[in-house]
């Protein structure tokens, strides 16, 4: 058996699909770039037949991150994959996706446990059987590499599953992914089930990779996951920071150190590059508006954080008691303090480029002109904030309103009281002054009563991105449309409203939550005005 | 052999003497209360020898919550555990502080592998067998019911975990607890070794119970702890939402909640009433500033999110197909809106009730003062509201300088500035204002023009509680002293200073920050100054 396990990332599908975590394809983009770099092996770059904005997501994906670099032929590109219920219709679109990729695959699935068949499919096991072989045999005729996986897997009866995937097999598949939808197994359970499948499915030779898909609903998916593993799985199919639905899929992060770490006791390999996990977590935690807790394995803000005070000398000594990973090997920088006042724009270029952002020039003076300003308020710049200012700054949806200037007065002794001026998509300078019960409440009124597009706050969250008072606050935001654009979910085909994030980071947490605010605006009206460019305000009324 | 875990919360221990989680003694006590009417087994309290404060903490513990209340005296207890060093002295003060308990508990620990051996002991194992040998025995001469941990055990000799193990049953210990102190195993290993430890350990009987304490650096914390619950160990060493050191300790909700969803395949009971996790889960996050991500299994926000949209048809016929756990079986309430400006005292007396809070007449007039105020600035109360609200008002620390009154204005156009005023422990008013680098920055100087207590700010959050633009914003902030106290770690030995946690809510989030970072100030100087009350300050200065 091979000693190579394949890291199926399905950040941008699974993970993207759970409520909150909506990208714009910007973002997405930015993601699976990321996760090329990387050296993910197979991206799932999304559900096509959601939307029309879902399968252009993945069609740009596919042909870029799919496709070598001009000059860079031989370079080894990931695999991307678009998923697809088993119907031709969804097959077609998720073909229409991915096709313009080097490596397209075709991942379609289907429902194999009582429960789903029943109540969800309402199909006999015999239909079950006979639509997989059906479906398989139809994405294999557009596509040489087919993925299929049996919804429900987990509580769905053994023998029965043998059946299906030899008959996947037979109709093509060359990837049987074997999910734990609703996160119930056990790890010895789960190694068990497929342990069986590999030993049991007719048809079941080298050729074929069995995958891996845990959620962590009762906390256990890392541990599923590497019992699969164990078992006989060379492909896992993983989130970074383990985001998705309800309690989220299993974490890229920890399998891969997993595996890394205890490489005496697996013998396993990956194609990961673990200095970039922790760049990779931040960009999604961003892009997502989904914090990750301190505590969590790995990327987590304490996960390799020592209690302050302890002397190096003490570090040292524990290093070997306490550590089973150094902080460098999953891109922890130690050492936080790079640039001041007096660094100039060479230092910044170098210290950008450690960070992995190569810039234009046109960028880097953009950048470097924020880092001027920031330099005069606070007197040492950190990774930290290098890393939110970039972002700040390139990875903003297109502009369509933008933030002029914000006066705010607040406190106990006064009425909330915010003005706002923003330059529309016409050009022209809008101002509106409102109260609200805070500060922010009365900015995004202010904001409302210009832009006027109705929206639901979900969720507003700020940090400080650095320790100390002057530290720069990152603000997320999450709205929802409340007329706006619908997306399906795959698996349980219904249609739910997209929600939008926002990010934006500034010293004033005031200025950064408008900055976010706007952003997430900017993507909902983008959405809703794709296709009809270009978009046209008169005061407070979007013309279609 | 018995079918009932105990559950062995050590919120208070290891994941209180993680850095950044430090709580009052108040707020420790409110814990401890929390975790026993939610049916906890045993409460480890603290680590009495790390500092005069962490004793009396652990005493006042064992003797409020280790004991009934008055005229309940067949009231069911649980047992208070202090954590002692293998020495005389760390045993002793741990007996001080927990001999106050109906059932008091020692749990005694000294490290058998290799590493920790040769690195942090320089003892040879014949000297460690001698030793455990020699403590616990001094140990079970003060107290009936002692518990020894092997440190490290995962990375320890298992030949040499058997002999020492049989020299603390041989010297009295009746619990054996056994460490992953570095979260280094995998739930395979972690089996083989509970299973050999049970069947290998010389004098082994149905009278010493076996138990498990594991951490969560590779991801695998409760997959780990129900494996070694599998092969036999019948307690279970857990923290509320995973956390404590580094990627922390093993969740009490995923371990309890796993057993109760899988019970057919466990065949296993725990005490706890799960109805109660949600609240517990929220209070040591307020407490501990320590944020629960979205994701997180059991207690996350999104752990039993549907997407928005979905018809209360589709969710029906979903929760067949894609829940495992419902909601209200760990006390997440659905039912979100229950109050408005109109709502008298009375539906607030019930609702508070009908969430676990039972408040006296004079505490409910100024929780129902606070509602009335927010009532008029917001539309509808939710039962998340009314936590922050009680939190806020009762389970802030002793005010040694309060708010009177915060004037703030910032922007894009103007320098952030904050005017404060606070009322001193002299009960004199001081005001003072700052310029700063936003708005919470003008704050936080502005207080400290007046405070003058030296501090870092290591941590600053705010979130929005419930949904909407006018929703309650809920600020924690984490600092640490700068002249200030210290307190030891009980396994790395080490002292490092304190951190303070501080929270605050207010519809104003500027005014929650300045609630927040006073709290956090306020306990700082209550910690500095105790035993040397009253507290006198003149202008800036605090008089010792």
């Amino acid at each position: 058996m091979n000693n190579y396990v394949k890291i199926f990332d399905t950040t941008l599908r699974d993970g993207e699909q759970s409520p909150g975590a909506t990208m714009t394809s910007a973002e997405k983009l930015e993601v699976a770039r990321s996760l090329a770099r990387m050296g993910v092996d197979v991206i799932e770059a999304g559900f096509p037949a959601a939307s029309p904005d879902d399968l252009e997501a993945v069609r740009m994906i596919a042909n870029e991150v799919g496709n070598p670099k001009p000059g860079q032929a031989d370079a080894e590109v990931p695999i991307i994959a678009g998923l697809a219920r088993a119907n031709k219709l969804d097959i077609d679109n998720a073909w229409e996706a991915v096709r313009g990729a080097q490596k397209p695959r075709i991942h379609t699935f289907l429902a194999t446990s009582p429960i789903h068949m029943k109540h969800k499919l309402k199909m006999d096991p015999e239909e079950v059987v006979g639509r997989v072989s059906e479906m398989v045999t139809y994405a294999r005729g557009l596509c040489a590499d087919v993925e299929f996986s049996p919804e429900d897997a987990g509580r769905s009866d053994p023998e029965f599953l043998y059946l299906v995937l030899g008959e996947a097999i037979k109709a093509g598949a060359t990837t049987l992914n074997i999910p734990d939808t609703v996160g119930y197994m056990t790890p010895d359970e789960y190694f068990k089930l497929i342990e069986g499948i590999i030993k049991n499915t007719p048809l079941m030779h080298e050729g074929i990779t069995v995958s891996v898909h845990c959620h962590d609903d009762l906390g256990m998916a890392t541990a599923n996951t590497l019992a699969g593993i164990r078992a006989g799985a060379r492909q896992a199919e993983v989130t970074i920071n383990g985001i998705g639905e309800r309690a989220g899929n299993t974490s890229l992060e920890e399998v891969v150190m997993t595996l890394k770490t205890r490489h005496p006791a697996f013998g396993l390999e990956t194609g990961i590059e673990t200095q970039q996990l922790a760049r990779v977590s931040k960009l999604v935690s961003n892009y997502t508006g989904i914090v990750v807790q301190p505590n969590k394995a790995i990327v987590g803000a304490n996960a390799f954080a020592h209690e302050a005070g302890i002397h190096q000398d003490g570090m040292l000594k524990h290093s070997l008691t306490y550590e089973i990973m150094r902080p460098e090997d999953v891109g922890v920088n130690q050492t936080k303090l790079v640039l001041g006042k007096h660094s100039g724009r060479h230092a910044l270029r170098a210290r950008l480029a450690e960070m992995g952002h190569s810039l234009e020039e046109s960028e880097l003076d953009q950048v470097f002109a924020r880092f001027k300003k920031l330099a005069d308020r606070k007197k040492v710049i950190t990774d930290a904030d290098l890393e939110a200012l970039v972002v700040d700054e390139f990875y903003r949806p297109r502009e369509v309103f933008s933030l002029e200037g914000l006066q705010v007065s607040c406190g106990t002794l006064a009425m909330p009281t915010a003005t706002v001026r923003l330059r529309g998509p016409d050009g022209k300078i809008y101002t509106h002054a409102s109260l609200g019960t805070g500060p922010v409440d009365a900015t995004y009124k202010a904001i409302d009563g210009i832009v006027n597009v109705p929206n639901a706050l979900l969720e507003f969250n700020v940090h400080a991105i650095t320790e100390g008072f002057d530290a720069l606050g990152e603000v997320t935001v999450r709205i929802r449309s409340k007329n706006g654009l619908h997306t399906m979910d795959a698996q349980k085909e219904v249609e739910f409203a997209r929600i939008y994030g926002g990010h934006g980071a500034d010293t004033d947490i005031i200025v950064a939550s408008a900055k976010a605010y706007l952003s997430a605006i900017n993507k909902l009206i983008v959405a809703q005005t794709e296709g009809r460019q270009p978009v046209q305000y008169e005061y407070g009324v979007m013309l279609g």
